[in-house]
């Protein structure tokens, strides 16, 4: 039997960017309330039941959205809500966004030390014997430093994953300690920023980005255009456009360093778009996945 | 039906301290490589075996330790690892423990903001109807700041929950941003502490001690006093001690605010105590166990 290269996360994310003309992540953000009514069915029975209508919502939008997106971004938390039967949903659509061919990025924000990031790194981003990655990447917590990312960077040099570091949140809390000011008089963000610059530099892939990537809020766009200089080969992830405020102009300046080099996530604004335009929640889904993909590329001047 | 009252976590608690006569918590990491041979049996086979055979060392390590311990604080991430399979066992551990009469600290060291923190909380420690929390505590990340944490700090308010903020941790790197000096020449995790102190202020318990505690890892000696000076209401949760380097007296002045005002959490130690001690892994762990709380509760002064 072949054996298939691993090729790098950057390389394959560029490939699709460029095939597909689109910079557009969706998030998936299952919740119970939200859901279309006719997916809650016996969701209220219990969650073998809550979960599986989340899985059924989760694929439904994989199907809508991935001739506009390159990747979409399940959010752990809301399957890890519904316990045991919701990581097993979570497994699922994994498995399907990757089969539709969309990089699949964990949200996460895992952080812990030695064994137990190891054993982060293995629950989303290794290969095993006979079973793909639950993921091609993940969002992780940078708060503990690099010796708690070396795991991480491990799974990137030897399994061609990829990490995102959340370096700059898109809420506004997130400035007391981000934006708390440093002795040298920079922001302890831009300091995590360089960090993990420093630990993304070994792992370019052929198109010159990193297999390190960090999450910027578009809702600073002042941030976004200097995480874009402290961090010329990382691919930013930038959360907060629709219903958190941004726009896509708001993020123009990160796309400087490649057509890929940016990644602009929407979530409820596309998922949950037929709760307000009354269409079938799957077109209205894909009518904002199209449309915020070509905003975006727009925006970005590739 | 009577109702029954939620008690204040930290009240909880710090009746299991003086009970007990023990600050000592015991990390549940099971590593499948670590494991007893007799129960690793089919773990080779696949996930669910291999997650029963954790489920089956961390329940043993229940009934070992409990007489000396307070409370078991089962690693997710060893959990997550096996997927959903991990996370039965990790639902049923934590119901064990709980039957046990123990506190189940889980160290998930979550973090994240709006909804998804909302779901985070509920993943661990909100009651639902007809099924009680995962967990009495979690230990949460606080890079993102405090709008981030105030989900957790409503399943305290309501559910009495106890959440447990990240603060200085064992690891050197965790230096790499904690210990950044600030413009006033304070270090990052002081101000971090402060912000965890004022988080927790409203959420006293009868005895004095706050919900909202703080992990300080135990091989910085020097940080745990002046964590214990910024958060003179918190339950600091230390971990480091054992194979990490620290010892019982490195952590003698965390208990200044009282018996339960601090933790020390050992794992490796206590529960592979088997793979250095030749005896059998349940008497092993009971042994250590019982030596540590021991030697914690002396230093502690109480």
């Amino acid at each position: 039997m072949a054996t298939v290269a691993t090729t790098h996360f950057a390389d394959r994310l560029a490939e699709t960017v460029e095939r597909k003309r689109s910079q557009l992540v969706v998030g998936l953000d299952p919740r119970l309330d939200l859901l279309p009514v006719e997916l809650r069915g016996e969701a209220h029975t219990g969650r073998e039941a809550a979960a599986e209508a989340c899985a059924r919502f989760s694929r439904g939008l994989v199907d809508a959205v991935s001739p506009y997106v390159v990747a979409v971004k399940p959010q752990v938390a809301f399957f890890e809500a519904l316990g045991a039967d919701g990581i097993r949903a979570l497994e699922d659509v994994c498995a399907y966004a990757r089969a539709a061919g969309l990089q699949v990025i964990a949200d996460g924000k895992r952080g812990d030390i030695g064994s137990t990031a190891r054993a982060y790194a293995a629950a989303f981003l290794e290969k095993e014997e006979g079973r793909e990655p639950l993921a091609d990447a993940l969002t992780v917590n940078p708060y503990l430093g690099r010796d708690a990312l070396e795991p991480f960077l491990a799974a990137c040099r030897r399994d061609g994953a990829g990490i995102f570091c959340v370096v700059k949140t898109s809420n506004a809390g997130g400035a007391e300690i981000q934006d708390l000011v440093l002795s040298d008089g920079r922001h302890v963000w831009e300091q995590v920023a360089e960090l993990v610059a420093e630990c993304g530099e070994d792992l370019l892939g052929e198109g010159g980005l990193s297999a390190v990537g960090a999450v910027i809020g578009a809702t600073h766009p002042r941030a976004v255009g200097i995480a874009r200089k402290l961090l010329p080969h990382a691919i930013l992830l930038l959360p907060g456009v629709g219903a958190q405020g941004a726009t896509p102009a708001d993020v123009a300046r990160a796309f400087t360093s490649g057509p890929a080099s940016a990644l602009v996530n929407v979530s409820r604004d596309v998922i949950y778009a037929f709760r307000v335009s009354g269409m079938d929640w799957r077109s209205a889904a894909a009518a904002e996945a199209a449309s915020y993909a070509r905003s975006v590329w727009a925006v970005s001047g590739w």
